[in-house]
């Protein structure tokens, strides 16, 4: 019987220990996806108290409480902080088996060094500690806790407009941790919506500094931007896509979906389909030029709730798994790439696990020397990053392409104490490699080669991938 | 080296044996969801001969036949009682690693004490002993052997235009065994055929007293006999569909629509879509109003076999998994329902296991307090209730949701020996929380509160979401 | 700590080890299915070094070396056959948890007897001495290889206009194996390209020596070489599919449609679809008459990168899994055959591994004596077939169909060195057996029974269901 979240937490053979402790947890961390605030990097914000550092924001706990009959008023509403904590304490034993129930725990242990476990008999003693601990330790403030979890690089998401000038101000005050924006131009495709569209265009004008009266114009403003953001650091894209767009259009076509729709008149199916496709490549040819790093996040079906939508808007945990084939139009849109000399390395992450083999086969079609895993097919996403879903992904990506390429783990996350995620990921792939040893299906003379091999995933990969 | 179908059969540790003896084994059934003929239970059925009792409309083991060779006449025609168990009895070795192996031996043992190996060489043994027992012994008519499986509550599956006068005798006789009807207004929907939607609704104006001259009617009927339905005891509806569906439509749309095909038209698949989408939400609101359960069972192709259809009609084991991406009408169906208010608790089965996670995410989006899983991912259904299936399922729902708090299993089945699937699928539920505590991903410490997952997930949770 | 690639490889414990030593591994090979070049085996063709036996047209080491960052030229340019061998063995460590390392290893095991890893520093004496051998030692030519590897049969994939004179001179040469051909129809459904349909079509005029001016004479043509392949043994089609096709169509549909294409006419996605169905109903009518097996591969999306394809031609390492739904066009033409009594055994394949379960149930509705398992869900193909793939595709089987029934294993390869995949998968299969055992999933009592079981999968099943 094995303790719960000891040292060799998720490690099942003497070999999964070796190759974890010897090989990945000393590596510093790359947090090369998150979804982190910079202004309270900048800030060094603290927090008050644990309900306001756990539970701001965090929609995998709303949904659990949800779930577990708990009163919207304790997940998002006017309950006060402690209120919703207590709530949180009675939910997390009906978490078992999901990853909540981890997650918390790894957090609990490795930020606080508290291993009581959270439950409405422990609630109160622990949010008095941890609470302490956030409000009165610096080494808990949102830079604190980066240090405390050798975080070396994390990169935010930002948006074309974004002045980034929290990113600036970390920099400048020689903040140890690189914190690096993403951009992650959405908005210059949402064009299913007129206003709001022209709205955001309007704003990327300004910023800008370019006058936007056609299509040309918004891709030397974003343009503009990209430059911006390659100067303050930013080495990848992003793009959430519920499904991949390579409709064919001409640059006529785009000149009027653009002119229409900024005209205020709402778009078909085929012309919105179309105008991604353009952009798409447009906003790839950047990326390539400047050498940086193209992530896709496609197949969510967002904001499935109206009723919690219209209380509490995006991104409030009604979110799902969607169904999409896409693996056609993701062809056609990397090859076309390809075939014009402007693919520049990527990584596609899907959300239903249905697709990791597509994923993983379809990137091995555009990989291309010199750079080793230039395609790569991405981390268990969202939904699927617990162990489940990560197993799935290595067991995938290692059967049909080249796990030694892998660029390993990021958090994805809105919190500070998330970093435990690149540990739980760790200890999941060296359980699989030393269970692989041990049961003969690897040679135990290559372990210093698996070893390295495990360094590289959590660390030099992506490293050198994204060239920070 | 472990013995076969013995006392800890599936259960790989200590824990796993202790979870299912201590806490899982004594728990009463409540069998929430089959297709048992009400009518045998009220005249409290004996079988002839084990043949009958296994043999008569059991689909699965007619496929496994088939793929063993066996002509139709052993499976469905004219064939001895006698003949048709040898052929069966051949069969049984060839299904080594199918859920018909074990389900064949947990039914000799648990119903008759037998532990022999059913095979030609034992099959007149068998035959024999078991068949007196069932003609003979009134413990083995149906009455008896749902005494025997500690039942508490079965739920059949009855049409709107059903008496349910066998479930009233049950109840008027004093049956110990809860008897209820389940409401399944498929048939209110079927408009692909307008001859027989006609017949259909003269039918259901003839059982409720309603005169049908359009749409609104067929409504007023319905809601008569779902009065009925609930004056019976009935707790939960009912719905076979290949996908959802949830088209707009207007009022007008749906009564024209109506007019058309009771009128003898065939409609397009637009109207079909549009007709379903409508009555799909009129048979919701009923739920909601009296706090039933509304099922949905979803992704079946049904009767692909000309052949045997013509020769044996529905449900002659020529049914099989589909292929259907219905995430975004299964929102929108929810959605809406959650919108106006009108959203009952609901469990969504799936068939093809690709859609597991989409599922648990989905009902993720309309969890809604006070009621704990609200929204429930449903067990493994049809071809998924086996050991691999169950496992997905449970793992699915684990990793994205709330295991704690589901309503746990059913027989789905038309006899009156399949109770044994409960057993079987608590001992694979008891497997995977004994494994996860011995390997330290859930701590030993919680034990006293695991077993009570158990226990509720058992029977607990059922009895109170049903509200039996 | 076990051994890595010894004698027990994949098995892990005792009961797999003694079900693969006594009843798997002694069997012949019928490999019902592979793409050899059958003029290299008619000419007993030798080798000039393991370049050239490995990485002539193995486009699973291409992709990986690609993924590995190795230039083009060294995966199938103008370096030397030694240049390319050092950059697959600096690539083969990069390999491990792929099935790459696995199959190099078993492969230099048991074709050379080497035990020793591939990789930079051993790539030179490993080169040397393996290309001595090939060159040089008899055993090491084509067919020496296959009667090392007690190959009983080989099926090849042979075009309709093929001359099959190399498996005739076999035959006449009196080589112990079996080398038959394998009627792979594809080019005369292909329509998309009406100047290449044309110019094939004419070849096979000029073969058959019909005349062929309309549809009806493209039939009697086909079956004029149908008849051919017949005579040389043959015992299977192949078809390789995106998805089915079952249009409905008349004789006039198909006969405007042959005239509009070979008139040099592009068709439209519905007249395609129309033709295929058409075309698809007579090839199948042909091999049920002739009593032969019909295999169908589908759901690849082929050929998705333009620059590798102008490069290399198809079948460069190009190809991924696809995503494609054809459930009910797969049971539509399924049942036209079985309702007009014209449904030849069959085997499916898939290439997604998540409609797995779809066709396992598929092939079941479609189940009719006297042939036991006349439909087959076929072994994990391509990408498919690692122990990840083998071991879901053996576990969708078993618990949706009847293992003990299956055909098994082929190789559907283009190596002389690839027969150790047929152990690979004996390994696999027997530790899933092994494993049920000692758990108690499967009686004890019962392995003689599971030996024969075994043995049937490796060899008998396969024997029987050809009538090789």
């Amino acid at each position: 019987m094995k303790d719960f979240n000891d040292e060799n937490f998720l490690l099942q053979t003497k070999t999964a220990e070796r190759l974890y402790h010897e090989h990945a947890a000393g590596m510093p961390v790359i947090d090369y996806h998150c979804h982190l605030d910079p202004a309270r990097v900048a800030n060094d914000h603290s927090f008050d108290n644990l309900a306001r550092a756990w539970l701001e924001g965090d929609h995998y706990k709303w949904r659990a409480m949800r779930a577990n009959g708990i009163d919207e008023r304790f997940c998002t509403g006017d309950a006060t902080d402690r209120e919703k904590f207590d709530k949180w304490a009675e939910t997390v034993p009906y978490t078992m088996r999901n990853p909540l129930y981890h997650w918390t725990h790894l957090e609990l242990k490795t930020a606080f060094g508290i291993t009581t476990l959270l439950g409405p008999s422990t609630a109160g003693e622990i949010y008095d500690t941890c609470s302490a601990m956030l409000r009165e330790n610096p080494d808990y403030s949102c830079r604190g806790l980066m240090l405390k979890y050798r975080v070396e690089v994390a990169c935010t998401t930002d948006d074309p407009v974004d002045s980034l000038e929290h990113h600036a101000r970390c920099r400048e005050e020689g903040f140890k941790v690189k914190l690096l924006p993403t951009w992650r131009p959405d908005k210059a495709m949402a064009v299913e919506s007129p206003a709001s569209f022209r709205a955001y265009v309007e704003r990327l004008s300004e910023v800008s500094g370019v006058t936007i009266s056609h299509h040309d114009d918004l891709v030397a403003a974003l343009r503009v931007r990209h430059d911006h953001f390659a100067a303050a650091g930013c080495r990848l894209s992003d793009h959430g896509l519920e499904e991949f767009h390579a409709k064919k259009y001409t640059a006529r076509d785009t000149r009027d979906i653009f002119n229409k729709v900024y005209g205020g008149t709402a778009l078909d199916r085929r012309e919105i389909a179309r105008f991604k496709s353009a952009m798409l490549v447009e906003l790839a040819a950047m990326d390539h030029e400047k050498g940086w790093v193209q992530q896709f996040h496609y197949g969510a079906l967002r904001d499935n709730n109206t009723r919690v939508f219209r209380l509490l808007g995006p991104d409030a945990g009604c979110d799902s798994i969607g169904e999409f084939h896409t693996a056609r139009a993701l062809s056609r849109f990397l090859d076309a790439l390809d075939a014009d000399g402007k693919l520049a390395k990527t990584i596609i992450y899907n959300l239903n696990p249905s697709a990791n083999e597509m994923v993983a086969t379809m990137v091995g079609n555009f990989q291309q020397g010199p750079t080793p895993g230039k395609m790569q097919f991405g981390a268990g996403w969202w939904f699927l990053d617990q162990r489940d879903g990560i197993e799935r992904q290595l067991n995938a990506l290692s059967s049909l392409g080249l796990l030694g390429r892998f660029v390993g783990m990021l958090t994805d996350s809105r919190s500070f104490l998330s970093y435990p995620r690149h540990e739980y990921f760790r200890r999941v792939l060296c359980n699989l490699l030393g269970n692989d040893v041990e049961r003969g299906l690897l040679p135990a003379s290559e372990l210093p080669f698996i070893g390295k091999m495990v360094e590289d995933i959590c660390y030099n990969n992506a490293k050198s991938y994204f060239n920070f």
